[in-house]
């Protein structure tokens, strides 16, 4: 543990190593390093998460209690000049899942922290009063936050943003009220984005921690870089393929610059595996109202000045603002919706009114909440309700049927004031709604290890259908997004079958652990770049000078770290599941018609690819490969 | 007409003497100086209005077409380190009384435009496309507004701030959907203030403009002062005065700073002048639940950092933030209510839900609305259904009974939104509801010359009726706030008295004009300072040397200016008048109980103190001792 003063010179290599710790009970605030060897062996962002919460946190912690730590992490390419090098990553156990999760958000704070001087933040034990943290280089404060406590997130910013401006504009990473009061599905909202999956915003609020602002004077761009003209060729040749990219170009626009991410509902759509009113079907009839085409035309403003604030250094700028210009959202300006907000309050809920999503999206902006699975849950009790297995009572008088779009818009509303049973129920997850509501409902609650599914139906793509099952974090499309073969039109792969699929996921964890929540770059690269790309941006950047197969290892090692992790809290096979109706109800329509997850033959495979035994345990083998030997004494007796 | 470059050194005497002149058909924009005389004779922001409107505007011009002029001027102190040296006007013929229009506005964007290098803007002409107007020092732009078009205020500010971020936070002044759509009642919002009265923000919403967006790096405030020891010293004492000032002392903490201008709910309810439910008493039986005691109790958040955001070089902290923190409107954050909100959606109403008047508030904030008008005008439609004058199908169905906090709020949002007749009737204020409504309503219409009536009842203040009878833009109270004598208690002038009303109401009038609007200080400054301290400070900033007889001469000057304006346009003594119930209803409560305002007897007197002849014109003789010689061919022929 070092303390570091101002430091004028631009560091060498190994130079994402700076993170503050902040005790938020004894208000001790340290500038520590990590070993050199952990930064190499784990890069940046999810990766150092995962080593510094197996490693401090014991195993069967509350999540929401004092115990639990709460880590805001860049990665290795996050502030660079890097294309989308603006990410960060929340880590913790979830209280959601009470599993291992890494949350992931772009925008601006991350790139600010690191301009800041750190690579990222461990915030530990609870405030007694509400407090927000403040970063401006060397400076950093715990203030009280007795003031915005109770304030919703578009406030929040503006008033620290006021406060706290000094010659840059200060960042923030917030929660709303959704979070001060431990919903479950609470997000933490930055800028315009959101770290929404996992219940983030809970762990935070538990903390009695409102806010983080940042202001970074200290660096530039080029001083995070250890090889400055190589790395400017790196970024150069990403850069040429990424205008090139059938997706990603910009000139001629091609889709992600156009439509953003609603640009695939066409093509999930038509692969049948858009799920559709709480995945009773994997096709929705009014989707064309819920095109990014329909979107761009409709309700999104045109990409000129002032309008979409893109991430930092994106060059696909995939950021659309909605505004909604007449009737009874009147005056609304959000950004988004993204295609899972999309999906979640549109097909999910058989809502396709575009102006009833962006609002729904507002609202959990708002109240800080995670619209994935708000939505996913709005949609179970729609069928709950349709079934006759919730009243009126329960709903507060609202008639929560399938496409009645206010009536979802109210339940988002609900959800964020924590209003009513209903409220209550929602902003818990669709896991303790099942619970409360029983009879049967559990088999059509869509969640994975209590995190809700996405809008991917897996059985129209089977991959995915492992991937969520083998999740670390739960049903995460992002964990293994074989989407992009299975799904888009025309598939690579056939959605349908399971063989090679298990080493296509694993590839895909692996890959995705360090090139890209490691890294600290955006997903959407992968439209156009691949893992050789990156790993040039990160050699460049770090100085670690990785071979692919290390890189690659980085990506191994995460994995084996977070399910070891997940182990040690009791996870086993019998988690690495999917809701009854993936695994029993055949697809009623679309191309993948008949279809049901064929799960276990899959995971098998899965488990003997990675080095698993039979109960998804890494075995001490793979351990000592991944050099994760301090693991095998927690996983294994004697 | 000048075009001035980058200036180095700081300005001399005279210094506030630039001004941009935007026409926004054209784009041409033109930065021009005016004679030093004019400046010297008018001093600034509604003076200098008054004489730009009155030479350049022709008679009869509609106040929503192109002719019409748009005036956002700075005053003499603004920017400079005089206490609350910071606000500026806005100032055009009005649409909603088509007469004379100042609306003045605190916060921080007066002076960022000051340092920036300029005293006001005046907008011509009117943009075939949305627009916005960025100021960066000597950069001046119009740029497309398409993107923000539609945008609630909130999310106008804040990606505007986003977006010119330069060294210094962006400071902006805009306009939300219901100054688009041009509803009469429409404010200009800015920085969590309102230039609200008059539909300034329908004159901006019918030029295209959505918004003025200043960052000023080209003066410091001591830039501006033309004598800065003097200055300091005038400040100083100033300072020591308001320290000392019951009201305004900051130790032991006054009225003000402890509950802003909600601190006189008490005193005004006690002199029986708090209208209550459409003026039909004076006061509120719930008073005590909207005391500043007692939102500072159950409201507001606590006078600590981050928190409200006081007005530029504040030292009396009037202002205030509301936060709701469980609830129908948790979540909720915004600066206010003040006091004339508090009256308006609160006893105007018969509510006394706190959290609904700030529900209300915000709103009015989002949408961009005059709280004052349009809790004034819901009033009057309460009163109207109670007695069966409107349908429910008028009201969308809403039972607007006094007292019905949840309707009072609705009504709110439909007339942000101009949602049905109700939020057409709302957003369109009182004058024209009546004329609407018919059926004898225009009596208990409360309104002057289309203005509606604020937070005193006259009958319990003669002074302010006069004041009301005869303000330039209409019932202001800030036109001669007699109630600082008349009600807060003990009263030190008899308000059932007419006797010396008249002279006084002159006084008030005329150093309202300059020491107050054109010296661009606020006006609770005047709770312990008096003209003369403004004086000292007017003199060392700008090195006028006016003494006190030339410096009222300038207020008389304006108060004449704007007579004569309103003149030209037709006004004349009918129209000093009041509402048929302040006439002719006796007061049926309170101290003053059986009280009419005895308006004929202080109007006869007032014109003849004021010079003005029997239809309440200037004479020649006054207009000549005042040096509005120009103005005699405009007002009499031959």
């Amino acid at each position: 543990m070092v303390h570091v003063g101002h430091i004028d010179m631009p560091r060498q290599s190994s130079i994402h190593n700076l993170y503050l710790r902040i005790n938020l009970r004894t208000k001790s605030i340290k500038k520590e390093e990590l070993d050199e060897i952990v930064v190499r062996n784990y890069l940046g962002s999810k990766g150092i998460a995962s080593y510094i919460l197996f490693k401090e946190l014991r195993a069967g912690v509350d999540p929401l209690s004092s115990e639990n730590k709460l880590l805001f992490l860049t990665g290795a390419l996050t502030g660079t000049n890097a294309p989308t090098g603006n990410r960060f990553s929340v880590c913790a156990k979830s209280p959601l899942t009470n599993a291992w999760c890494d949350s992931h958000c772009g925008g601006s704070w991350g790139p600010e922290l690191k301009f800041a001087g750190y690579d990222g933040i461990i915030v530990e034990d609870k405030s007694p009063e509400p407090v927000y943290i403040n970063i401006s280089d060397d400076k950093v404060e715990i203030l009280g936050a007795g003031n915005i406590w109770g304030a919703n997130t578009f406030s929040t910013h503006m008033i620290l943003k006021d406060k706290h401006f000094n010659r840059r504009m200060p960042r923030v990473a917030c929660i709303g009220p959704a979070g001060e009061r431990g919903a479950l599905l609470a997000a933490i909202i930055s800028e315009g984005r959101a770290a929404g999956r996992g219940g983030m915003g809970a762990v935070m609020g538990s903390k009695n921690l409102k806010a983080i602002v940042v202001t970074g004077n200290k660096y530039r761009p080029d001083d995070l870089v250890s090889d400055p003209e190589g790395f400017r060729n790196a970024v150069k040749s990403c850069y040429g393929k990424l205008l090139e990219g059938k997706w990603t170009s910009l000139s001629p626009p091609g889709r992600m610059p156009l439509y953003g991410t609603v640009g695939i509902v066409r093509d999930i759509n038509a692969a049948g595996g858009w799920p559709t009113r709480n995945f009773q079907t994997g096709t929705f009839e009014h989707f064309s109202e819920l095109m990014g085409e329909t979107f761009a035309e409709n309700l999104w403003v045109p990409r000129k000045a002032p309008g979409p604030r893109p991430c930092y250094h994106c060059p696909i700028l995939c950021a659309h603002v909605s505004i909604v210009r007449e009737g009874k959202y009147l005056g609304l300006y959000d950004e988004g919706p993204e295609y899972e907000t999309v999906w979640a309050f549109g097909a999910q809920c058989g809502v396709f009114e575009r102006e009833a999503i962006a609002k729904a999206e507002y609202l959990c902006d708002y109240y800080g909440l995670d619209t994935i699975s708000v939505g996913n849950t709005i949609g179970f009790l729609m069928e709950c309700y349709e079934k006759g297995l919730i009243t009126n009572d329960e709903t507060e008088g609202l008639s929560l049927k399938f496409g009645d779009a206010e009536a979802m818009v109210a339940a988002v509303e609900y959800a964020g004031r924590g209003h009513g049973i209903i409220g209550k129920l929602i902003s818990n997850g669709v896991k303790r709604a099942a619970a409360y509501i029983g009879k049967g409902s559990e088999k059509f609650a869509m969640h994975v290890k209590g995190l809700e599914v996405p809008a991917y139906d897996p059985r129209a793509a089977q991959g995915m259908g492992l991937g969520y099952a083998v999740g670390d974090r739960g049903a995460c499309h992002l964990h293994a997004w074989t989407a992009g073969e299975e799904m888009l039109q025309p598939p690579s792969l056939d959605p349908r079958k399971t063989e090679k699929k298990a080493g296509f996921v694993k590839t895909l964890v692996e890959e995705t652990n360090v090139a890209w929540d490691s890294a600290g770059v955006c997903r959407v690269l992968g439209y156009t770049l691949n893992i050789e790309d990156i790993l040039e941006l990160v050699n460049t950047a770090t100085g670690f000078n990785y071979n692919l197969d290390e890189f690659q290892k980085i990506g191994e090692r995460i994995n084996n770290l977070t399910r070891a992790f997940n182990c040690r809290e009791g996870f086993s096979r019998r988690d690495d599941t999917l809701p009854e109706r993936l695994l029993m109800e055949p697809l009623p329509d679309g191309p993948c018609k008949g279809e049901v997850v064929k799960l276990n033959e899959m995971l098998e495979e899965y488990y003997e690819l990675c080095g698993w035994d039979s109960i998804g345990r890494p075995t001490k083998e793979k351990l000592r490969d991944l050099e994760l030997d301090f693991v095998i004494p927690q996983l294994y007796t004697g």
